[in-house]
């Protein structure tokens, strides 16, 4: 008899204990909803640019082609590998001769969901951005006249942008920038948290439970927000504070405006716990310290050790990778440019 | 009446001319076997690296892995690159630093089946031939004890080295090696050459044919038999006449012998097409080009456009790519070390 009012008494417990906890999972949920969007179920296309298959594959292709830097060995992988975080975990890259470029490379996944691209928001779209590595000097270094060429000499090619580009002029520049924008905006990677967000209250432990309370909480949520939890505004670094390593005056470069100085495009943290070192300047490699920084900085608040693991754990709810395929690359012909490395 | 008769005639005509072309296609299918052998079925194993699930996925996770070299960049994949040829098609590689190598990266695909790896043939096979490029210098620069610290300061590796190799000491440098090795035993390329052999006869065109019988005919088959259609002796560049650019003294570096000087293994043709620039010096772009050389050095004719033209339309039969999936490489945590770069 004892046993069985103890076994009641549990029970009844665990019951109030099951309701509170669903209870305040959904307060959570709703409270997340209010400041965080899924990823779309299909990738969000550009009006100029729809996409198509044809369009898609050919944008893989050229990602992976590594004939459109002057050396023919960097392509947009080698900075934003698929194999992993879609950046190369590096401070900042490294291009054309082993030059160091001056900003770390951001991840390509979901970067399509961005309300521009790179740090300091100098490209409206992710078709705009291609456009620009392939021929920076540290980077691909390449010429547009030199990647035609190139693109042009093979068949295959010629075939796939006519596909791609019904039309007079299928294989410009501009087409190859949009067809390698349209493969990106497919680069989309479900998260635990996307599965939260679409109502499974499950799908976040506890703990993440308690760090997402936490960085609404203590305002994070201020800027890092939307579906791509971030990458929709842009934002002085040092609103509160001054950033340890402040050099580079980001968005001014773009607009000239002195109200723009030390600002960056608040960068998504989907993915963030795989795409470090953290920041414009690749300085700070451990999450838990960019997390640190960000508080004190941006919200003029020490947190805590706990409180830094709690918003962590959260963080990492935010990760999901998806499997690429790597295209085959077709052979260059006779009158293919020959790979330039400027070396001796 | 008429055109019944001239029916009847031309379909007899058809008829002998089918008949003679099966004929010849079975003779030269028969000569054919006697020199060349079709891909194995499943990966050729080394007794002392047996294959596993584990340990190839594994092996595929180490071939893309760029934190197997110093900067944290270059991996297997940068001068074997499987989205293509398993080349970089370089005329040498590029590594650490941009520094240029002194030989031409050969295909991965297939390269189990060569009797021994390199240019020279100085490893035996592909596991002892993936423990070179990680530590050379012009290539991924890295350190035993490097590597070693970077794949343990990953649990993720950890235990995928547990699995691949049970017993106590998982994580070694030869075991990733091992790896690698198992991934590349699982890189064959079936092509219409070996559906041929395989009693297809249809899988080669007619010119196709005519120029595998060539091949046969002009003696390039002296060397360039069996299953890597080459890939399994050693031989001098320049037999009968001297190659133009021949200062590399090859296998003499391995072997001390002076007969071995300027002597190299003879390449597979597997994939030939896709794997330009040619030879060992990677100094000749064109095929035709190639297989003009090798007529005159290796068998002293001056081989016509037309016989060249034909035997480039065989080597074309054995192009065979396959799809690779990348893998998901794991993040690196704090005690992982930092890129190298050796940039200031």
């Amino acid at each position: 008899m004892k046993n069985r009012t103890f076994i009641i008494a549990v029970a009844l417990c665990a019951g109030i204990f099951f309701a509170t906890s669903f209870a305040n999972a959904g307060k959570l949920l709703e409270e997340a909803k209010e400041n965080f969007a899924p990823l779309p179920k299909a990738p969000v296309e550009k009006a100029s640019n729809k996409l198509n298959e044809e369009k898609v594959e050919l944008g893989k292709m050229l990602y992976f082609e590594h004939r459109l830097s002057k050396s023919s060995l960097i392509s947009c992988n080698t900075c934003h590998n698929l194999a992993g975080s879609a950046t190369d975990n590096l401070e900042t890259s490294v291009g054309h001769k082993w030059q160091k470029g001056p900003r770390n490379a951001p991840t390509v996944w979901n970067a399509a969901l961005h309300l521009a691209q790179f740090w300091d928001g100098r490209a409206e779209d992710v078709e705009a951005q291609a456009q620009g590595p392939v021929l920076a000097g540290v980077e691909m270094a390449a010429t547009q006249d030199l990647v035609l060429q190139r693109l042009k000499s093979i068949p295959e090619y010629v075939d796939r942008f006519t596909k791609a580009f019904p039309g007079d002029n299928s294989l410009t520049y501009t087409h190859m920038a949009d067809a390698i924008g349209a493969f990106e905006r497919t680069l989309l990677t479900p998260s635990p948290f996307d599965a939260f967000l679409g109502g499974d209250k499950k799908a976040l432990s506890d703990d993440e439970k308690k760090g997402l309370k936490l960085f609404m909480d203590k305002g994070c949520v201020g800027c890092h927000n939307g579906v791509a939890v971030g990458g929709n505004s842009y934002m002085t670094f040092g609103v509160e504070n001054p950033y340890k390593n402040q050099k580079d005056v980001g968005r001014f470069n773009v607009t000239k405006d002195e109200a723009d100085k030390y600002s960056f495009k608040v960068p998504s943290l989907r993915n963030i716990e795989l795409t470090y070192p953290y920041f414009h300047d690749g300085k700070v490699w451990e999450l838990e310290e960019a997390i640190g920084i960000m508080g004190w900085t941006q919200l003029g608040v020490k947190l805590s050790d706990k409180e830094i693991g709690s918003i962590a754990k959260f963080l990492g709810s935010l990760t999901g990778t998806i499997q690429v395929e790597l295209p085959n690359l077709p052979p260059s012909t006779a009158s293919t440019p020959k790979p330039l490395l400027d070396v001796k």
